[in-house]
């Protein structure tokens, strides 16, 4: 749960270090960041800001920004119907970002999970990413990841986004943002 | 046809564009960026610069660069068996690209078929995108862009790229591009 302080702070946030890595955004698109704290009202350590340019019945693009240390916590893409599942390149295009993927546990992983966090994190192999790097994720694997000291700003390719059937580790999870009326 | 020197040139240039426009680009991808002459040989007049970042067998995601009054020529994306062919969303980064679809054609469109384009150029429906501007292409219509008089960069968000099925109005065009060994 967001107040709509934090809503409108985290907004401005998040759209003044999209200008800062030179991405322009639409008015609209500005006034209409999506603000995800996933339920936990810890936004700080666990959250996501989102633009959506495009989600179709067959190809979604997205802007992520992540304030520094910033985690989205761990999920997977479900099968659905025909669909094995959401499909997703992750393009770092400012500052770093560390994401854990299923497969080797990372010896000495560059992040850890937030306070708040619990033992809602079970995938240890990391990936760093720095600009220009990428990743992409298959369908249905277990994935999440954290932005390093100063944030970072990841393009995400996809097929469809379907946010409200994503499977989250930590069940107290709820992924639409609800804003408390002050 | 293109020689080694145009070609390197025409990377050199769009990495240069690229990098002014604030994306980065690996070394292995500056390197590699695609030329596409159309097989016409007159790259300044028609013609594109491609970064592939992303070709999946559901997803492609690419930055193109267009240098001033560059145009790509007019084309669709047919249907492939289960498929009904590709379906494609620009988003200008930066500078102006005029793009051209089916429908109504514009009364006075900023854009003229390239010298050498002859007659195919048949859709004159015109969107203007600006930085930040948008526009998502329905499978298998015709569509074709010209860049403004600065140039452009171009995000495409699409289904799988199959460059080589692309049905051009211009017979003459072959999509691959041969370099001449000088």
């Amino acid at each position: 749960m967001l107040t709509r302080d934090e809503l409108r702070a985290a907004r401005e946030r998040a759209a003044a270090v999209l200008t800062e890595s030179g991405i322009v955004l639409t008015p609209l698109e500005r006034a209409n960041i999506e603000v995800a704290d996933f339920g936990l009202s810890r936004l700080d350590d666990i959250g996501l800001q989102i633009v959506v340019y495009v989600n179709t019945d067959r190809v979604c693009a997205k802007e992520l920004v992540l304030f520094p240390r910033q985690t989205c916590p761990e999920h997977r893409h479900p099968p659905l119907g025909e669909s094995p599942g959401k499909e997703e390149t992750f393009r770092c295009r400012s500052g770093v970002v560390y994401l854990y993927v299923e497969g080797e546990p990372t010896a000495n992983p560059a992040c850890r999970p937030p306070a708040s966090g619990g033992d809602a994190f079970t995938v240890w192999h990391e990936i760093e990413l720095r600009p220009g790097g990428q990743h992409t994720i298959a369908p249905n694997t277990l994935h999440w990841f954290q932005a390093g000291d100063d944030g970072a700003v990841v393009s995400e390719f996809s097929t469809t986004s379907m946010d409200e059937i994503d499977v989250f580790t930590d069940t107290r999870i709820g992924r639409a943002t609800v804003v408390r009326e002050e």
